[in-house]
């Protein structure tokens, strides 16, 4: 088998074989095929495309490129995963709640990048939160109190992290073959053995429209169908942000004030709902997905979902006076009103807009390397569809900036549309 | 400009601008942009095509990547190329011609590489011959003399050589428009004004169809209309070798004796009528194709040519007592006679299949580094279309190793068709 024989019949919109696939994702996950030699074949795929079979074939290569997380002693391990967006703290409120419903939860989540943010940044803003635990700790956690959660420490699906950082540079990063392998590929190197994920689509989300969205979630439910990893898709909206906060500390707060049935966000219920319903389900924890919604909040409703929070923490060295009393946290210096340019109702808070903003005030990352401020961001009090009176309070800008602040508050004054 | 922004517009199949393909060549040259990012974008430019100016614009860009040629002094320099073969010997018989009837011969050359031959691998098996003269050499030749033939020692081109060797190892050798901004970018960077191109076609072509040759034959005569270098093409068969030798010194004396008004083989006759009127006429030395025919043969029936031919070889060095005689050149150890298997009509003499073994032999090399030798190949009494009897000598094997020759016999005997 050669590479050249590879490349050439992608080149030619031919089906490669899983042979085929195995031998590519093996040599440049061991260097003997080159950065160029996978760039004229990712782009071939790009064009050209790939059948459902070879774009299981590929997930599963790259899964098994390193290591592969076993959790069968553990039992039936159902994952989570949402393809991005601002103000996402699905993961923070659902896992507890999954896991307070006797579903283990034993999850790897990622970092945020662009305008997007990510799980592991938000748990860190948790004084002495530890994402980097050991994989026996992590697995002991669970099997004690049936939730863990952690940053990515072992070395999973190589081949992706190779493919995901040629694309960057390639410009084939939106191909939507490549994207769902890639996501399916960490989930099933990850241990999951069922799978629900929450794909975004609107402004603040990779995919920005319906069909894109719909064609990514047919992909990988395939991709589950024929791997034996059971997957179910929920199309979401992320055209303005997820809840009413936007940061990492200040959507750690959120997900806690939710936990604690201080209020619950219309959008932020309705997602837990349907993922967690499609959990329950898979889980066999449901009898269907109405009996799933209800068990979803009775489980927030009832504090038991809380408790949860609060052994999560715990169990990985945070500081749960933090989560008891959310005050504690350290709020950034600055925080100034955004008011309501006239009278009407909110037609648009543009989630990318706002995911731009709140990283240009540094609560995410240009570049990987990058560190990020956990204070900043915004929470509103408004969202599409409020009325509001000209001068009313929107919501809050958090910066430690002040010229950012400002900035920042001029350009949100005009994102923010009125009719 | 960013190379993303490039790589993505040819990617979905849109028209890149001249500046756009000058960046890209202009920093694939220098190292700013990386193997992977080029590759990518060659791959899109294989499956989504370009347009003739695009195709116009990579050429030119190409051939102003490193030095270029001022060959103005000599005026008009008319350049010949052939896309090569096995067996090609055109241009030692037609260059000494030209510079007879008085266009000025200022031609770099190539080596042979895989089944075909080269130019400057023939002119090195004549003793003395230097084919790295330096350039004021080069030029104070054609000004005494009318013809110089050196290997290409400038830094020509250069982008043209990266690309190549990157096409090579992504599979993406084949594309027609790739093949002729090649081409066309190493005929201009070497000072060409016109040029007439053998585009040769058969199994022991690059080109194996009609299509692909009037193809490549059609984008070429564009670019050479569009970069105001005017370009004529003609399309000539490769199915069998041309002439009746194949290997470096074996086509050598073929080409003196040919000179030499020994004797003129049919094809040979046919390509330098074809090639060479075209090049009187657009030097404006012929009337019309006709006319262009009857004084190529003419400047060889007169014995015009070969005297060039022996300024040729004196001027850099070689020695023309080898030209006056070429029974001086040394003979390969083992000159095996190849036998008819029956009585009837030859119908095939399969170009590619004689190249592969010429190279085998030692005439032809694998890889750019390695050796040849001048001595081994082929001679054929017979072509294709000449009767045989069983047993009768169809030609000869001349090698230094006589397993290769009895190997090589046994392997003819099965490829040449008689039937």
């Amino acid at each position: 088998m050669s590479i050249l024989d590879i490349i050439a019949k992608k080149r030619d919109k031919k089906e490669l074989s899983k042979e085929e696939i195995e031998f590519f994702i093996n040599g440049y996950t061991d260097g003997s095929i080159a950065d160029y030699q996978a760039a004229a074949l990712v782009m071939a795929i790009y064009i050209n495309g790939m059948t459902d079979r070879e774009i299981t074939d590929l997930t599963m290569a790259m899964a098994y490129s390193g290591d592969v997380l076993d959790l069968s002693e553990l039992g039936e391990v159902i994952d989570k995963h949402s393809t991005g967006g601002v103000g996402d703290k699905i993961t923070l409120i659902l896992m507890p709640v999954i896991a307070a419903l006797g579903i283990p939860v034993a999850k790897m989540s990622g970092r945020g990048l662009g305008f997007t943010g990510g799980t592991i940044d938000k748990l860190e803003s948790i004084p002495g939160y530890n994402t980097g635990v050991d994989i026996d700790t992590f697995i002991r956690n669970v099997k004690r109190c049936g939730i863990a959660l952690m940053g990515q420490t072992l070395n999973l699906a190589p081949a992706d992290k190779k493919i995901y950082g040629l694309r960057d540079t390639i410009s084939c990063t939106d191909s939507i073959p490549l994207i769902a392998s890639s996501i399916m590929s960490k989930k099933i190197a990850a241990g999951a053995n069922k799978i629900v994920i929450d794909v975004t689509c609107g402004s603040g989300a990779f995919m920005k429209n319906k069909e894109d969205a719909e064609n990514l979630a047919s992909i990988m439910t395939q991709i589950g169908k024929l791997s034996g990893k059971e997957t179910v898709c929920i199309i979401t909206d992320m055209n303005e942000p997820v809840g009413y906060s936007v940061g990492n500390t200040l959507e750690v707060i959120e997900a806690v004030d939710i936990l604690k049935n201080k209020y619950m966000p219309k959008d932020v219920k309705h997602i837990i709902e349907e993922l967690g319903s499609n959990m329950l389900v898979l889980a066999g924890k449901a009898e269907d997905i109405q009996d799933g919604k209800s068990k979803i909040m009775e489980a927030i409703q009832s504090g038991r979902a809380y408790v949860k929070l609060l052994e999560l923490v715990q169990n990985q060295g945070g500081d749960i006076s933090y989560i008891e009393d959310t005050t504690k946290f350290e709020s950034a210096k600055y925080v100034i009103p955004i008011e309501a340019s006239k009278n009407g109702t909110i037609t648009e808070l543009d989630a990318y807009e706002i995911g731009r903003l709140s990283c240009y005030l540094g609560a995410g990352r240009q570049r990987k390397e990058d560190s990020i401020n956990p204070k900043v961001g915004f929470t509103f009090n408004k969202k599409v569809g409020d009325t509001v009176q000209y001068k009313d309070i929107i919501g809050y800008i958090y910066a430690d900036d002040e010229q950012k602040a400002y900035e920042v508050k001029e350009q949100l004054q005009q994102d923010i549309m009125i009719d």
